[in-house]
């Protein structure tokens, strides 16, 4: 067992993953109206705030981050800044500031999506957004302290989203909630560094 | 020949496609302190300016855009935005205010680079940029107007950038720059969409 803290728990990849995580781990949840202390990762200084209150920890999971669905002819520089500002540096942000805090041992874990690897109309900023936390994990991975891991979970479009989000993904497959499950308990409890876990 | 709108041809990878397309076609300069026109497409109203003097055209050609190359522990919200406005957003911007005036026919090609896929110590910005970029044009490409097209090079270190880069990618593959021309001719002169042309 050991120390969560859990940004985003309340939407649907969220609540998978913290289905799995909580029966084995202490998870500590962060979120903007719910959760065991309240935080907008979209403010850095909130961040540190953050992590100050929870004290030590063994390991970050971020499934949180907004972006901003719309036909690209409506995409502006301030829409397609969303997904930048909200869910890539919200999430890097969460990186830079624990990895002071997350010493000789741990792990962060992100999340992007299906929709840089196999776009949908309306779909520019989330495929964006995935691209860029994409690329900094990657590029992350190679430079944290030694003992320290960076992965992220790139699921599709769960199961459960079907009623909410189904229009918008047209033939896209539907996965499992269990499958995203295990992408995280990989990430957490396992020694990979660096890598999408591709969940479809 | 066709008229190419081309930002940032004095990089060492600018100066390889202009080379090369300057060869069979009519191509406009736009820099920051050089060029036919000069605009700093950091600035959205100056790209929409630029496009205003430059006239009708039939494809945009984008190397241009800078990140900031420091090791991860130094880098913070602020300096990996760096990437995210300049690269990122400057060579999008260029494709939203692009698409307004570019009717029928026509293509976009931007640059990113190796970092995101083969990373290396200090890049983490680089590896952000690019992979932000290469999911918005895997996104854009299927959402832009019949007849459009929207491509990305990305090349591995040039052999031409080893005195200034060489010491930043120890053991990187150099790639001469007639590949790298070769990229962007298919992109501009082929019939590809939403591709990233991996040069290495």
């Amino acid at each position: 067992m050991v120390k969560i803290i859990f940004v985003g728990a309340s939407g649907d990849v969220g609540q998978a993953a913290f289905a799995e995580l909580s029966q084995r781990h202490d998870v500590v949840c962060i979120g903007r109206k719910t959760g065991d202390v309240r935080a907008d990762i979209s403010d850095r200084s909130v961040i540190e705030t953050m992590y100050g209150k929870v004290g030590a920890f063994d390991a970050l999971v971020s499934a949180a981050g907004h972006v901003h669905f719309a036909p690209l002819a409506e995409q502006t520089d301030a829409s397609l800044k969303m997904g930048l500002e909200n869910k890539v540096m919200g999430q890097i942000n969460l990186v830079l500031a624990g990895l002071k805090r997350l010493a000789g041992k741990g792990s962060f874990t992100l999340t992007s999506g299906v929709l840089d690897r196999d776009p949908v109309v309306a779909g520019t900023d989330a495929a964006l957004a995935n691209g860029a936390l994409a690329g900094f994990v990657k590029g992350a991975a190679i430079e944290v302290p030694p003992g320290l891991r960076t992965n992220m979970v790139s699921p599709g479009l769960l199961d459960v989203s079907e009623r909410r989000y189904g229009a918008l993904f047209p033939g896209h497959e539907r996965v499992p909630s269990e499958r995203v499950e295990r992408a995280f308990a990989k990430c957490v409890e396992g020694a990979i560094n660096g890598q999408v876990v591709i969940v479809e």
